[in-house]
């Protein structure tokens, strides 16, 4: 059986493993990564597509920008919709900053690309994978790969390894509080071959529910609508669906164009925060820790954060000074909370809730005054406008 | 039986009723208020405390300033608390605007005193309040006063009496839609005399609950407890009382002064808007066409912006121009909902509801999240501030 040494184990080969592998090795660093999916699932796993200003930066500065630079779509602000109006939240021209459409496939891609030609080692299709002495000074993750059975002794173990992964259960159950919260919604999402009918991202509140108009590339729209999370995809053809784009995503004057439909899915809306990031020599991150609801697009860069703040402590750790590893935890739990408070904000603001039928009229009423004090107040705007680009605090 | 005639009939002689007499008296048109309680009765209810910036400038405006410039205390902010950290939103050096804390019935006490003086129609201890004829462009109220019975024709109605008055049911139920929402707790509130141990107004979200510690005077206190709506005031003892506000407004350095009691009470929370404020010749102003939960300190103000836009509207159609008067209900709603999205946003912030068990954790965390975001960025601190002093738009 093959026993491997290595500063940090990874577990999971999703954006968060595989950056946070390469921040450390840009600084000497070396890691194992080891993913119990394929390359090939991982590279076509469909998530986030927006990425913050400050995430957009990480990247760059990790030697990671070219092609982002090239291919990202960098988006000025959102329309907000509601009522019939559509009303643009111009973030370049409020704050300064912007956001940038790359898909998170793009993200892994060239994260790909960029440890293949380093020489990285990343295990693909592992089994059995499983980690044991979090709590000793010599933790281990053991494996199976093609065949043969791994062994691979670290000094931290990472859990890169998403919300269904096996690290955060590491962490004993006496020592972990689990905070959550499902919404009555969730989101059908499509892919479709077709010109993006809008520059930049609409999210609308509509009576029938929420919908919004992404994009992935100037030749490929992302579209989602609010549907019972009971829904069956099967319910929804394509023609349904486009239906329902127009009505409530229609303005007068404007047209939303349709196009084949390549790829549709739903998604259920979660919150969930585990109460600590780390235990012993025991990391997480990304979703891994915490899950938001899409709508704020906190995901993906939340996890970036993560990877750059345990980067930091990492990197501080083998120069001696452990204060940055040591605030891991309380850093990105700090983070999170205001970025899950967003999520929750931005959700609720653009989501018909129709569960209460008591409250649910004055509910929709009082979104659709909260957006007309949004379009009225530079000050509010400003507070969303730092809140979705992703200022650091 | 005296036949009357006056320009404006209103109903009820709180302070939405007397300051649009008043309003109206200023310009030279003509009104009659009639109201069901007595004059001490509708003196004694203690209500708000906290006048926006413009409502100040409306009462001044009017003449009705002298007291309030020599009693009214400014406050150049508030305090939010949570997580045994309190902090002072300074809205003077953010955004310029302040409020003054200035009881109800000090602005009602003004209000009488200004109409006693100019000899105004003021019928209290009305019996069988009755409005006829509001679709006609000769309504009628009818009423008992001193035993004789009263018959008053007005060109219009305006239905300043309340959540529980007679007006809003004069509008056919098939032009009206009412929207509400109800809060799985209630504020216990009570007057002690005692000097406020604050400077401004707290507003602490504790794990145990909403807590606020208000003032009416230099040597009165008002303080507010969030209680189970379902609470019985008896089961609440001064002391438990003294205690639990301890307990939750408690942060290191820092005392609250105990005093003896002299009001305690419990009052629900809900929102509450009717969907028009104009009904042909009949206008509704303040609680008798919504009601804000009083976290946000928005009922009083909200009221007096109504009777400012309503006053405006008549003063202009005796001038011959019926513009304003016809966007009257427009423009009372368009503000009122600013208002009721504002006051759910602060109730919602501060509160803690275990209604859902699954998520009350992690709402109350989302909550601290929020306030944590709030403390950190001068942008949402701007625009709690023009909220809560009332930026008008």
């Amino acid at each position: 059986m093959p026993h491997e040494r290595t500063r940090v184990a990874i577990i999971g080969a999703g954006p968060s493993g595989l950056l946070l592998a390469w921040a450390l090795r840009q600084s000497g660093i070396d890691s194992i990564v080891v993913e119990n999916r394929s390359r090939d699932y991982v590279l076509g796993r469909i998530r986030a597509g927006v990425l913050e200003q400050g995430s957009v930066e990480t990247l760059t500065r990790l030697g990671l920008g070219d092609r982002l630079a090239r291919e990202g779509l960098v988006h000025d602000g959102i329309y907000l919709q509601w009522g019939g109006e559509r009303q643009h939240i111009d973030f370049a021209e409020l704050i300064g900053r912007t956001v940038t459409v790359y898909g998170q496939q793009e993200v892994v891609k060239d994260l790909m690309a960029a440890h293949d030609a380093a020489g990285s080692t990343v295990y693909y299709d592992s089994a059995d994978v499983a980690v044991h002495g979090v709590e000793t000074t010599s933790p281990r993750v053991t494996f199976t790969h093609e065949g043969e059975a791994h062994d691979i002794t670290a000094d931290f173990i990472v859990g890169a390894d998403g919300f269904h992964g096996i690290c955060r259960s590491a962490i004993p159950a006496s020592e972990l509080a689990l905070y959550d919260r499902t919404y009555p919604y969730a989101w059908l999402g499509i892919l479709a071959d077709v010109a993006p009918s809008t520059d930049e991202l609409i999210y609308a509140l509509h009576e029938d529910g929420f919908a919004m108009h992404s994009m992935r590339s100037p030749h490929v729209s992302r579209l989602y609508l609010q549907v019972d999370p009971a829904e069956k995809i099967e319910a929804w053809s394509d023609e349904r669906i486009w239906e329902a784009l127009q009505v409530r995503l229609g303005v007068d004057g404007w047209n939303l164009t349709e196009g084949p439909i390549t790829e549709k899915s739903i998604t259920p809306m979660r919150s969930f925060v585990a109460s600590r990031m780390d235990y012993k020599n025991l990391f997480l991150v990304g979703d891994a820790g915490h899950i938001v609801p899409p709508t704020g697009a906190k995901g993906l860069n939340s996890a970036i954060t993560d990877v750059t703040l345990l980067a930091a402590g990492l990197i501080d750790h083998y120069a001696g000074d452990d204060t940055r590893l040591a605030g891991y935890g309380a850093a990105s739990l700090g983070n999170q909370w205001r970025g899950q408070q967003f999520s929750q904000w931005m959700t609720e603001l653009l989501h018909r809730d129709t569960t209460d039928l008591q409250s649910a009229d004055f509910n929709y009423r009082s979104q659709r005054g909260r957006l007309d004090y949004v379009s009225r107040s530079a000050h509010a705007q400003r507070a969303l406008a730092e809140q979705y680009t992703g200022l650091g605090f």
